[in-house]
């Protein structure tokens, strides 16, 4: 798994139907690379997060047949934060 | 998932059968780095995407028998695109 | 598999029910990249582990609807240290 | 799925079962890193491809036992060489 | 698949019982970044070879429940090994 920050949601009203209707948020690792991650668990921007990839990603999204490679699988409280390269 | 942008068209005549007649479409990310993509939505050169990657890729073409790592998963209409690095 | 370096815990109080009460370590490979791991073996900060990817990750756990992709596979006791880039 | 140039053969004589008998090419990306890919469409050096990963690589090999992480799944006619880094 | 050259063994008393028992060698790539490959073939230090990742790797394994994201897939015999970036 890997640690990244919220920086925000994104609007994709035209999508497949695999992924319709579910929270997407744009995340970035310690490097400001951004991925989208599927969001089961009603994460807010500047949180830091787990986040689930590989076939893991669509077990954790609850339902197999969702089509994400990545998702959020919990929101971190206490981590050394200083290891975050801003 | 990913973001990434629609740069164009590509054209394969010789391809395996499992891949034969889709749309594929030539993406790059933030970095410029290029990969093809299967495009069930109808996106167009321009356009932001969300890409889909792993087993997902095949789940949304929409037949798990079709030989992609990476589908196109929606357009995007609205994002913090200042985090493009042109 | 990879070879990476336990560095510490970390606390994530709001998690997916696939990922509860499981043991989490947060490891860095040689570039001093961090990640996530699912520990079943009982490492310790500062021990050398081989770490498991892809969906070997989640057989590795004990139980494949552990949504993990990468788990600690063993503890390294002995291994060329000084290849290690600190 | 990625674009990759064929830049030769390779000889391995001492192969597990699953990958017997098989044509392999090594291939190059636009970094000059290289990989090896399972080639069922007959690619020539020079040839640009298209080529799958992930677990869709066994189903583009045309038989899911054969144990390959990247296959050529077609030859490319027409794209825009000149995004090519070379 | 990729092309590894074999540096040495590494010695892991502690694992998980998916991966007891099995030969393991640290492999380097061409930019000398270190993992950790299965090794069902018997390759010594010092030997190029394909190495097979994602699921492929446990199939290569010659048993799906072994729990490698990296198996050794034969001894390369010849190749341009100038392209090597020593």
């Amino acid at each position: 798994m890997n640690i990244h920050r919220v920086t925000g949601d994104l609007v994709a009203t035209h999508r497949t139907p695999s992924l319709a209707e579910k929270s997407l948020r744009v995340v970035e690792d310690s490097r400001g690379d951004l991925e989208v991650a599927l969001d089961p668990v009603g994460a807010k921007p500047g949180d830091f997060v787990i986040t689930i990839g590989i076939s893991a990603a669509r077990i954790a999204a609850g339902d197999p047949r969702i089509t994400t490679d990545l998702t959020i699988g919990g929101i971190i409280d206490h981590w050394s934060e200083e290891r975050w390269r801003d």
